[in-house]
């Protein structure tokens, strides 16, 4: 059976281009703090600040994290698919705890100051984002975690659970600029096209979410990095191959 | 040479999701007009109005004429490469000078008015859109429309030009967005938040975009929506394959 199983090597490339995605992520999360902490007066939740865990939690749980969770495939390429399997549920779940404690601060902080919510193109974006985010993540635990889906249901739902999972990761990066550009306008209106420092600085921070999520993407989608099935993987799938196509399973 | 050929008939999915990325298009334009017509006064060059070329421009451009030129392998799928690349390049061209007088326009509107330019996100989100969709169309010009480039080379090339020509297309639909909650935020600020007409009127603005191109990536990423090769491009690619390894050609 391990007959033609690849070689448990992982290509040279993915390895930088996965190291400049974390560099590039903590980089996020830095200018994130940066921006709260040095123009905003940082972050506290029973307070007129908590407003700013919005974007901290928003940029951690539905940027970094997410982004980390759909890297998990390619990292840990020759690990059981189990294992793997759980660290992206789990990721993500993660991601979504974090993006919910976000989504509180802002209608909390919303009702605080009487600001009326879900008006603006951020905040349809955003939830969408999130609500969707919710919804493929309760589908993929239901297909691909619980044991009850058949390998045919997942082979069908596969494709679509990645064409997804990438689209929700793009809308939340979209959502993010939409929302620094919202805050910009909030709060310096008036300095912002003087090129004030903190305008500059959140600028560079959505130029870093956009950089962040093409180098995920690239990662994701060069046909190289995709993970080579396992051995046992193969086994099982030409055997169902053989089955759904009507020979005998031993022919 | 014609064994193996598949068959020139469409998938019919296809069709149906092609033409409602036809009619979305359409949508996105008309809701465009709509918002410039109703609320902003309409559309003229020599006024005060000039500015409003822009957001036009930009969403037929970048958006509508770009999402098509991408679809074009798609919707040709057994017509001759040749003719199939120059209508690529076509679309792709014209994308670029609607898009080029949609920046002229607000570049002109600013100066009327002694606004200062680049400083928003928006501005720099955009203009990189715009600058790397040129570089991209000249690179993809220069590699696969002239006769100079190798096969070996425009082989290397064509995963990066795929890569990058959705990519970009994708930072042109998230900069019209942004682009949207810039002009909300300068010109309704005060009456946003109420849920006024223009204001939901631009937000499904943004949400038809986000449709539009959420459509057109589906499209493109559909594994059995791809291109078919032709008869002559598979011989052609593996006389190239038999040659790269070594072999002999014939062999």
């Amino acid at each position: 059976a391990m007959d033609g199983a690849p070689p448990p090597t992982s290509p040279t490339g993915l390895s930088v281009y996965v190291a400049v995605s974390q560099l590039l992520g903590l980089t996020l999360l830095a200018t994130t703090g940066a921006w709260l902490g040095r123009y905003r007066g940082g972050v506290a939740w029973n307070s007129p600040l908590q407003f700013n865990a919005h974007p901290l939690c928003m940029v951690l749980g539905m940027v970094f994290l997410q982004g980390d969770a759909l890297l998990v495939y390619r990292v840990f390429r020759h690990e059981a698919k189990r294992s793997t399997k759980a660290l992206h549920a789990l990721l993500h779940g993660l991601a979504l705890v974090i993006a919910l404690v976000g989504i509180i601060a802002v209608f909390e902080s919303h009702r605080t100051k009487g600001i009326p919510d879900m008006y603006s193109l951020h905040s349809w974006c955003g939830m969408a984002a999130f609500v969707l985010y919710l919804l493929q993540w309760l589908l993929g635990c239901g297909f691909f975690l619980f044991p009850g889906a058949s390998f045919s249901v997942r082979g069908q739902y596969k494709p679509q659970h990645i064409f997804f999972g990438i689209a929700l990761f793009i809308l939340s990066i979209m959502s993010c600029l939409l929302g620094i550009t919202e805050m910009l306008l909030f709060k310096i209106s008036d300095s912002y096209s003087h090129f004030v420092p903190e305008g500059i600085l959140a600028n560079t921070l959505g130029v870093l979410l956009v950089a962040f999520g093409l180098l995920v993407c690239y990662v994701l989608t060069r046909e190289e990095w995709k993970r080579p099935p396992l051995a046992e993987e193969m086994a099982l799938s030409m055997d169902f191959k053989t089955l759904t196509e009507g020979e005998s399973p031993g022919g």
